[in-house]
């Protein structure tokens, strides 16, 4: 299987991504709160790419149905219901409702891949669920690092790295890893015992813990807390159903 | 002093390079031509984004003072006259000619980034030199990554967190790096002392390789071969004056 890691989106390019699992991560802080949600049943994420697309499709839900989420400059966009931090994303905010959700990097990233085969939202939250669902798939895979505002974020880059590890586990000898692969695996290696001080230290985590998030790097650091995988479908991303059924795409 | 790495030169996006000293690297193989052709003496290297303006180019020249050199999928182009297999730059073939070079990423990227205050091409077999004329020009810096059709490339980061280290030593705890910068630096501290064995690991290391290039390879993994700092200045790259004159734009 060959498995490439996009180091920032803008590796994607033109490329047909038809026949490809991808794999979007965006650590801190979308992709935690997706797995969140999701584990926490609410109704699906709809990510949009700016605050005028979310307030748009909004405007077809009723009220007590969805939350308004996300963030610009890592607060909680004005008017919104919920911010970006994932443990904001509990049950008793979340259940039953739709999320309409815009973010800097995430929602973007996951968007700008919806022609793949299969997207599934991964971080260090779900990292192991994530990893068997992609290998069932059978496809080649190729893992996107949403980055931080067009420009290369380390912590996206660890946990590549960590997927990269459990896909060398699961599949030994089985990988044709690409330049972005081997380098997020090394970093993962080289990182994996500090997850959270290394998250912390990177620009990202910095300008978070400076604006009062530090409890989100934490959270963001923490391995397999939920069983859930969340995949892009028709513009909604659910729960994966990994009791066994087909994938059907919406 | 900030200094960022560029993964990828799409990193790059619309920043204003102007006050900003950038650093190509293009490991394999064109920033190792370069270094080579300029300390073998050759009249300056014109960097060109395709086989026709590398064509048009040289019909301003008299046939004997130019070469034409460059490669597309690794191979020498059909009528040039010289590849880019570093060791084809020799005083014999190189010294007193004006060389109008086409290769796939690197003079791209150096093409790219002709806005910036100064544009430095490095690698391994110049980067001591290339480190102390950056730290000398007291801008920030920006390390860009030609990589490959693209796609990152391993060997370009790893030459990227060789520079890092040297800044480190020369400018101990003055330097602000991001996360490209502090990915690049661990790569380096974990490979350098395999260089040549991991170059040859990469993606670009084994085409080239299986292409009978290894000896390319070889070369590109020296380090200090040369003491020259060519520089991109009015379309022409040129050997910096390292005897301390001042820096002037052409």
């Amino acid at each position: 299987m060959y498995v490439d890691v996009a180091l920032v989106p803008q590796e994607i390019g033109g490329k047909n991504l038809e026949d490809i699992t991808v794999i979007v991560i965006d650590v801190l802080r979308a992709g935690t709160c997706i797995a969140n949600a999701i584990a926490n049943g609410c109704n699906g994420v709809i990510p949009t790419v700016s605050v005028e697309e979310a307030m748009d499709i909004s405007r077809a839900y009723v009220r007590d149905d969805y939350l308004l989420c996300g963030e610009r400059k890592s607060q909680k966009i004005e008017g919104f219901d919920l911010g970006n931090s994932p443990l904001e994303f509990s049950k008793d905010r979340v259940q039953g409702k739709k999320l309409i959700m815009t973010t800097t990097n995430g929602t973007k990233a996951i968007r700008l891949v919806k022609a793949a085969y299969e997207v599934i939202v991964g971080g260090f939250w779900n990292i192991s669920a994530c990893c068997e669902v992609a290998v069932g798939l059978k496809k080649d895979i190729l893992i996107v690092c949403a980055g931080q505002d067009g420009n290369f974020a380390m912590e996206d880059a660890i946990c590549a790295g960590g997927f990269a590890e459990r896909f060398n586990t699961l599949m030994p000898g089985d990988i044709e890893g690409t330049d972005g692969y081997h380098t997020a695996h090394l970093l993962y290696n080289t990182l994996q015992n500090q997850l959270e001080k290394a998250l912390s230290q990177t620009t990202h985590g910095q300008n978070l813990i400076n604006a009062g998030f530090g409890m989100d790097v934490t959270a963001a650091s923490k391995i397999d807390c939920v069983q859930v995988v969340p995949v892009f479908r028709g513009g909604h991303i659910v729960a994966m159903n990994l009791s066994g059924d087909e994938r059907i795409h919406a």
